[in-house]
């Protein structure tokens, strides 16, 4: 036997304990967007280190001005290639918790009728999940022949759900430790449950939240109302000018460095069999709402968009207030391709919604972090290998995709570490990540931990 | 000593036990438009009644389907005219709590520099403390001369800060008992801290909730951002699409049943020396937010409006969520003048929005009353003994004003009962109702109590 497949067959015996340790993560509520779960995030970041240590590796908590980062060493054979796996132990808070079926911090396994297993949870799929099946790969080759096949940094952070303010400090600081051969993220989706996918373009991510002040006080509508600026009625006037009649964002120069999709990408994609009907279907929509003349594959992985993540003013409770509120706010990012420069983009916002205040209200802005997009080449040589295990593992062609969502740190390593990345993930485009219900399919974890179990041996070829 | 100069007495001397009173009830938690409170707002009602019979009345708790009415009886001298007097127990919520100086439940005096007093805390001047006006100035008749100089009912309601949802079908079943000659209504304003007013034209209100849904679930806007419809977008355009650049209302047909103002009214209006950079200037604000050459007096005393009262959607926690929520709600608010009909402009507001919506995402509606303009004619003889009494006391003429806000009792009374109103109020327009720090002067408290012992002798004459 192989020593590969002594490690696979390792896993598959030791499932059930793999499930536990992940569990006994899952139930760490690091929510890192929110103060009051401070303690829980260092709770979670300790956790994975006394783990850590178990498997033989170099672990430590390392503090930040927020929340912690973890990062462990363990070596490998002469001559093979370090490579740094990232992943992030935060997580997204859970509101609405009454749309929950069950507590988001209390993981379970749940059978469905297909016989499919499906881990609940929050965190399930975004990130703990994922981050631990390459945890429990490096420990089953470390328990089935004492030691790794490639040198192996593993670094964890615990802020990626709230804009990573830690991170370009900790790169730089540490940037000789963390500087790899290449970086392995596992943040991203299968194309389907049965297809592997690797991600080689992200879209970038701006994020800002504007509150809108009119009034020193909040007022009563029977006294003031026509009269006095309501601040939601600015702020309904700001959002709904950000898009045109056909879906494209209205700030000046916003598509500046917008790239039109090659034709040969748009025919790799077609050759995806994406439904576009399924993949609104499934979330109760049926019509596109992106820029008009583009495909919704085109509009999720290859267009910029503006959106509306939150919104708040005046009397929002039961019943009705007749008020006038102060002010009014909304968070609203935006999503980068191509070459579009976010600090352009931020100023020419930031200008825009400044300009449609009436001359006597006034708005203060806040930064909610910015990261460009990001473009992996299709002919790295990490991208073969990793390509030829997943096909052992899953028997079919890996999916070479663009990604909708930001991972703001593929961006850092190269532009930091001038480190490349390969974005390998095994979730579905169904987990529910940052909603409620998120889960993780038995099947994602079990045969994501193997094929990392066999990228990891292909790497060291 | 006349009778009058005796209750007058009787007033000042036994001021700061009325205020004792007066704060007891102010203590009384009595939000009507959350459930949560129910228990407080019957408390409230049991303790007026409580309090109403050590005068004299013959008082009770009415239920209704909501929160109960109190309905108290006295007699007057044979062939006097019979009043009835409208107030309401109930209050405002509280939010936003963290902006109020002190608890709003725990009410205080407060000495202000320039040596006048303030009465602090939910409800004083919005019902409660012009409530006590009236009951004080009858304890003051009662106590010097045994009686009262006209025949009292008191009605007093809990649901005025939500919608009076019991009103109508109390007024219908209890219309023998309720019919007097005339109501007196204290829910309104001074012109100005030294001159009284009567109101004569209050705008109508109709209220309406929206809540509009996109996807079947909270999304990522990673994943689905721009492709999925977003329910804030959505929203913001109706809102945003219900003014047009000179600040009118858009909906068809909005205008009908709107009177211009005519001039002898405007000519009084300009008599009563308004500053609108005052009236704007108290508030923080400059510009007239209403209708492009139209007054600020016309915009809010006699042009109806649309406001938006509140808005929610989306993730509006700490830090950002990149969340596409699957709902966005707003509370919205027209005040309505002349004619204007309710229900016509409700169903032409729905239509509106449930055309704007893109085919795959919907809307429910939650209706929150609806109650006509209100017009009363200055010559009633009311209205003239009620001013010589006013000026009695103040030492000015009364200005006969129109309001902005809307008390629909008034209008119900009208179609109800078939019974006139006059609306006499001392508080002041910085009186801060529906906001925190909510105030009410001790003069307008002290010398509103002698204001209805006055007008009570003038309308006995």
């Amino acid at each position: 036997m192989s020593d590969l497949d002594a490690v696979l067959g390792s896993i598959d015996t030791n499932l059930d304990a793999s499930i536990e340790r992940l569990f006994d993560l899952l139930r760490i509520e690091s929510i890192s967007t929110d103060p009051a779960y401070a303690a829980e995030c260092k709770k979670a970041a300790e956790f994975i280190v006394e783990d850590l240590k178990t498997i033989g590796f170099e672990a430590s908590v390392r503090e930040t001005a927020g929340h912690p980062m973890v990062v462990a060493h363990h070596d490998g054979p002469e001559g093979a290639p370090h490579v740094l796996f990232y992943g992030h132990y935060d997580v997204q808070p859970c509101d609405p918790l009454e749309l929950w079926d069950e507590p988001p911090f209390e993981p379970r396994i749940k059978e469905m009728p297909d016989g499919s297993k499906q881990m609940i949870g929050r965190g399930t799929s975004d990130d703990k999940g994922q981050l631990m099946t390459f945890v429990e790969a490096c420990r089953a080759w470390k328990s089935e022949t004492g030691g790794l096949p490639v040198k192996v940094t593993l670094f964890f952070e615990g802020e990626e759900e709230s804009g990573s303010p830690s991170l370009i400090p900790f790169l730089e600081a540490n940037k000789d430790e963390l500087k790899s051969d290449i970086a392995l993220v596992c943040d991203t989706t299968m194309w389907d449950r049965e297809t592997p996918a690797i991600s080689t373009a992200l879209r970038g991510l701006l994020g800002e939240e504007i509150t809108i002040q009119a009034a020193s006080r909040d007022l009563h509508s029977g006294f003031y109302g026509s009269a006095a600026a309501n601040p939601i009625r600015i702020l309904s006037k700001v959002l709904s000018g950000l898009h045109d009649e056909n879906g494209r964002v209205t700030l000046d120069g916003f598509y500046d460095g917008v790239p039109e999709t090659p034709d040969e990408i748009k025919q790799m994609w077609a050759g995806l069999g994406f439904s576009e009907s399924e993949f609104l279907g499934e979330i109760g929509l049926s019509l596109p709402a992106g820029e008009k003349e583009r495909s919704v594959l085109e509009q999720v992985w290859a267009r910029p968009t503006a959106e509306f993540n939150g919104v708040i003013g005046g009397y929002t409770g039961e019943g009705f207030k007749t008020v006038i509120p102060a002010i009014a706010s909304s968070k609203i990012s935006f999503r980068l391709v191509g070459t579009q420069d976010t600090l352009a983009i931020r100023k020419t916002f930031r200008e825009y919604v400044q300009n449609s205040l009436p001359a006597d209200c006034s708005v203060t802005f806040e930064d909610h972090g910015a990261s460009p997009a990001v473009h992996i080449g299709y002919d790295m040589p990490e991208i073969q290998k990793a390509t030829a295990a997943l096909k052992d593992e899953w028997g079919k062609d890996t999916a070479l995709i663009a990604m909708g969502g930001s991972i703001p740190v593929v961006g850092r390593f190269d532009e930091f570490l001038d480190m490349p990345s390969m974005l390998v993930g095994f979730a579905q485009d169904d987990d529910r990540i940052h909603s409620p219900n998120e889960k993780y399919e038995l099947k994602s974890f079990h045969k994501g931990t193997r094929s990392w179990a066999r990228i990891m041996a292909a790497l060291a070829e």
